[in-house]
């Protein structure tokens, strides 16, 4: 199942593992965050674009009862990877990886198909920087395939009337963040900032989005990660080992 | 000095006192966080809109060097309260109150006039729930005599290019704030979210914008006003009795 260089990482949910490339572009906490903040239904159906070696749709699939996932990646090598750890985990009914490009994606589905899209795209506006990274790297990173533009317009091409877009992101593009969502008709709901210690600026948030939501968006209480220098706060280590309450009902 | 009903506040600062009266609008707490939070230099020019019985200006006149102050109040009772204090505290040379809307502020001043615009303006979008006010006080919470895009629009007419405008709102009228920043050329570059405990959700925000300012929003570390039940943190403290190390050169 392992290729060159590939290692087998433990996702602490349900014995699921993860194959990734460390010379690649390894999940990071951000994923994790991301599937957290989530919510999906039964039965839903759940597209995650740029999924990358999957991780997103594999938490999320261990996390909920939702009838279908999809993930789009653009990197052929990701999806392979991904497609990997699906079988893995024999998830293989439940989780589709997609090869394509998610400013293409009503050539692959219909409209308005689903419940809940997840994304969490590259950060960087521009190119600066890219040129010394590996051009996988540099794809995953930065705005290079696909533009913050590109993603919101295809979240919004893909949800349902009603249906829930989650994004992570950097605190500071918040504002084309939410002058896009106002474009595409997708009202920011809620939104929680995510800082490293109670004390210092955000790093990173987290913002649920509903098509054709009324406005009115509700700030969260900050998700504070390390109670001190190398300390996880109690919810950041509830939600790396999957053991927040409401997960053991 | 003072009429019926009208008390005379203490502000912690060169020994300034307000006038103010319960019946009507209190300053509250967010108009001495905004003056906080505002930055002017010596010699800027300084317009504050909604200003009410003048706080704003008062205490931005307390913590700066600049050359003059104009602040504009649709409601004439607040107007007379506001020159009142004005003159108790002798700075009739540097404070100027207008009786008028801020909407037709351009009838008064040259537009791109003003270095820096603050504003504490109403915070709530409809009128649900100001028919059990008195008229003053709905005026001063509702958006009944100025929405927050008139609020915004003027800010940018009276702003020079580069200059900055700072407001006090709450946080889920952010997306609204953003969506008309960028109509108006009011680029969000500094905001800062107002916890009562660090633990909770914010209340209120604080943001600055440069007029014609390039997007980039540097969001700070959370602004905590409580250590615990009752007891102020540091900085809180610092704010109210003018005791910030900054303040002290």
């Amino acid at each position: 199942m392992l290729k060159d260089g590939e290692r087998l990482d433990d996702l602490h949910r349900d014995g699921y593992k993860l194959i990734q490339n460390p010379k690649m572009f390894c999940f990071g906490l951000d994923a994790v965050l991301l599937s957290d903040f989530a919510r999906a239904k039964p039965d839903e159906t759940v597209l995650d674009m740029c999924c990358g070696n999957g991780i997103v749709p594999i938490l999320m699939e261990a996390k909920t009862q939702c009838s279908q996932f999809v993930g789009i990646e653009i990197q052929e090598y990701n999806v392979d990877m991904a497609m990997r750890s699906v079988r893995y985990n024999k998830l293989q009914d439940k989780i589709f990886i997609e090869h394509g490009d998610l400013r293409e994606l009503d050539k692959l589905y219909n409209l308005h198909l689903f419940d809940v899209v997840t994304c969490n795209p590259p950060y960087i506006q521009n190119d600066s920087g890219a040129a010394n990274l590996s051009k996988e790297k540099a794809i995953a990173r930065h705005e290079i395939m696909c533009t913050l533009d590109d993603i919101m317009h295809s979240a919004s091409d893909m949800l349902k009337y009603g249906g829930r877009f989650y994004m992570v992101h950097r605190v500071n593009r918040i504002v084309d963040i939410f002058e896009l969502s106002r474009k595409y008709s997708l009202e920011p709901k809620l939104l929680r900032f995510v800082h490293a210690m109670h004390d210092q600026a955000p790093s990173m948030m987290l913002i649920e989005f509903i098509k054709n939501g009324k406005p009115h968006l509700e700030v969260m209480a900050p998700l504070i990660l390390y109670a001190a220098r190398g300390v996880c706060s109690k919810e950041f280590h509830d939600i790396l080992y999957n053991t927040r309450e409401e997960n053991e009902e």
